[in-house]
C-alpha cells in the first residue's frame, strides 16, 4: 500500500450490530452489505460466529456470509470475528474463509471476556490454526482487545502487546488487529505502540481499531497513521464500541474517517455520498438508533460559496 | 514554554456566549469566570467590545472586564476581542490592556464579516497600535479567521496568511491567532501551516483556534502542538463556533483538550473536576444548552477497576 491511502475495514455488521438487542432482518443486514460495497469500501467484517446465546443477533451468521460471498466483488475482503474454535468450524463451514479471533492482552478482560487465560487462548487459536489442514485456504487473523488500556488493569505496556505479537508471528499469523477495547487510548500512546509494532514487524498487515468514547477516535488514527499503521477500522454512523456509559460514543465512524483521510490527500476509495445512503437506510430499518459521527450530523463542506449565502453566521466569528 | 506544556485559552466567555441570543445575567458571566479560574486556566478571553446593535450579548462587556480584572490571579492572563478601533477604546476604558483585533485572511469573509477590504482592516489595526502612545501597557493580538477555510473562497494556501503574520509582525505584533472559522481544516493543513508560521516566526506566540465542526477538532490540536503551537483555544462545554448547520459543532471542547493533553503527559495545569464545575454551573443558567464535549458526556476513564464490576459490558467486544 502506498503512503497515500489507507484501508477503512467496515465493522459496523460486526461491531456495530452486537450491542443491539432487538434483531436485526437478515435480508437488512444483507442490504447493508450493498451499500457498504457500493460506497467503495474495501474490507468489511460481515458477522461473528459467537454463540447465538451469547449474542442472538448474530444468529443468522452463517446465512449472512452465503448471501455475502455471492455480493462480493474481487478486490473486496470479507472477515468474520470468531471467538474460538467453535465458532471457527461454523465459519468455514459456512464457506469464511477469513476469521478474525479476538483475545485480551489483559489477563483479567480476557477471563472476564471470553472466560479463559490468555494462555488458554493462544491455545485455542493454536487449534483454530489447525483448521488450515482441512482448509489450506484459511486465513486466520489475531485481534488483540485491551492494548491502550482495560478497564480491570488500567495502562497496558506495549511490551505486553508485542509479547503476543511474537507469539501470533511465531505462529505465521501475518494479520493482526490492535483494539482500543474502552476508549483509554492516546495519541502519543497509540504512535508509539504503533511504531514499535510496525517497526519490530514489516512484514505483518496490522490494524487499528478504535472507540471514540471520549472523543479521541479521530486523533488516535491520525496517530496510528503517522506510525505507518494503514488498515483503520470504523463503523458506519459510529455505532458500537463499549456502551458502559449513557452516551458513550462507539467505534470511530466510517464517515469521519474517511471525510479527515480524503482531506488530508489520503485516499480511501471510498464514495460520501454512496456511503451516507448506508446509514440512512440503517435509520430506516432502526428508527430509534442514535449515530455518533459529525459528518452525519453536518455533512461533507462544500468548499465554496454554498454554505452560506452572505456569511452573516459567522458574524464577529473568528 | 517546555515541549511537555501547553496553555489552553479559555473562549467559552466570548465565543461560547456570542451565539447565545438570551442575555446571561453579568453575574453568572462573573461566576463562570470565577470558576474557570479556579479550574487552574491560565489564559482567558473575557468578553468582546463588538457594538451592542450587533451582539447584545456582550452589552456588558465593561461590566465584566472591571468585575473579573479584581478576581484575576498573578499568572492569570485575560483578554478580550475587538473587531474595531471603538471596540479597542472601550476596552482601554474599561481597563482592559490585552486586546485581539480579528480579520479574516479572505477578502470575501472580511468584507462579509467586518464590512471592510483586509487592507483597511490592517490599517484600522494601525490606528489599535496608536493607542499605545497614549496606554503603553497596551497589548494587541492580531487573529486571523479562516485560515484553513472559507466559506466563500474554500481553500486558503498558507502563503496568504503568512502575508498577514509578515504584515503583523513588521508592526510589532507578537501574539497571534490563526483560527479554523468554519472547520474546515484537516490535520495535514494545520501542521504544515503552523510549521510554516512557527519555523518563519520563532519570537510570535501562536495560538489556534479550531472549531470541531467535523469532529476534527482534537486531531487538528494535535496536529498544530506537533508542529509546535503551545496556546490551543477551548470552550467549555465546547460552545461557540459557527452555527451554520443544525447539529454542528462548536469549538473545541475545554475539557475534551485538557484529557487529551494531559492523557498524553502534556500539562495544561487544568484540575478536569473544577472545570467541570463551570458547564454544571452554566447548565443551570441556561438549561436548554446543548454542550459538545465527549467528556461532560462519558466523563474521565477510572483507570482500574472501577468502569465495570465484571467486564460484561465488554463481552466479546474488540
Amino acid at each position: 500500500m502506498k503512503k497515500d491511502e489507507v484501508v477503512i475495514r467496515e465493522v459496523m455488521l460486526r461491531d456495530g450490530l452486537q450491542n443491539i438487542v432487538d434483531f436485526i432482518p437478515t435480508e437488512a443486514k444483507i442490504e447493508l452489505f450493498r451499500l457498504i460495497v457500493a460506497s467503495g469500501l474495501r474490507s468489511i467484517e460481515v458477522t461473528s460466529f459467537v454463540s447465538p446465546k451469547a449474542i442472538p443477533q448474530f444468529r443468522d451468521a452463517a446465512q449472512v456470509v452465503q448471501a455475502t460471498a455471492k455480493m462480493t466483488p474481487p478486490g473486496v475482503e470479507v472477515s468474520a470475528l470468531i471467538p474460538n474454535l467453535k465458532g471457527a468450524q461454523l465459519a468455514v463451514e459456512s464457506g469464511m474463509f477469513k476469521v478474525g479471533l479476538v483475545m485480551s492482552v489483559s489477563e483479567s478482560h480476557n477471563i472476564n471476556n471470553v472466560r479463559r487465560t490468555t494462555a488458554e487462548s493462544i491455545d485455542e487459536l493454536k487449534r483454530v490454526l489447525e483448521l488450515k489442514a482441512k482448509y489450506p485456504g484459511l486465513v486466520v487473523k489475531a485481534g488483540m482487545a485491551t492494548v491502550f488500556g482495560c478497564p480491570f488493569e488500567g495502562k497496558i505496556k506495549p511490551e505486553v502487546t508485542l509479547g503476543f505479537i511474537r507469539q501470533f508471528y511465531q505462529l505465521g499469523i501475518r494479520d493482526m488487529s490492535m483494539a482500543d477495547t474502552v476508549g483509554f487510548g492516546n495519541p502519543k500512546e497509540v504512535k508509539e505502540m504503533c511504531r514499535l509494532a510496525v517497526t519490530e514487524f514489516p512484514a505483518v498487515s496490522f490494524s487499528i481499531h478504535l472507540h471514540n468514547t471520549r472523543g479521541l477516535g479521530l486523533a488516535n488514527s491520525l496517530a496510528a497513521y503517522e506510525a505507518g499503521i494503514r488498515v483503520h477500522d470504523g463503523a458506519v454512523g459510529g455505532l458500537g464500541g463499549c456502551p458502559f456509559a449513557p452516551g458513550a460514543k462507539g467505534n470511530t465512524s466510517t464517515e469521519d474517517l474517511v471525510f479527515m483521510f480524503e482531506e488530508m490527500g489520503i485516499k480511501t476509495g471510498v464514495n460520501m455520498d454512496a456511503l451516507l445512503e448506508a446509514s440512512r437506510y440503517f435509520q430506516k430499518v432502526k428508527k430509534d438508533i442514535r449515530y455518533s459521527s459529525s459528518i452525519i450530523e453536518v455533512g461533507v463542506p462544500v468548499p465554496k460559496g454554498a454554505i452560506t449565502k452572505d456569511g452573516s453566521e459567522q458574524k464577529w466569528n473568528m
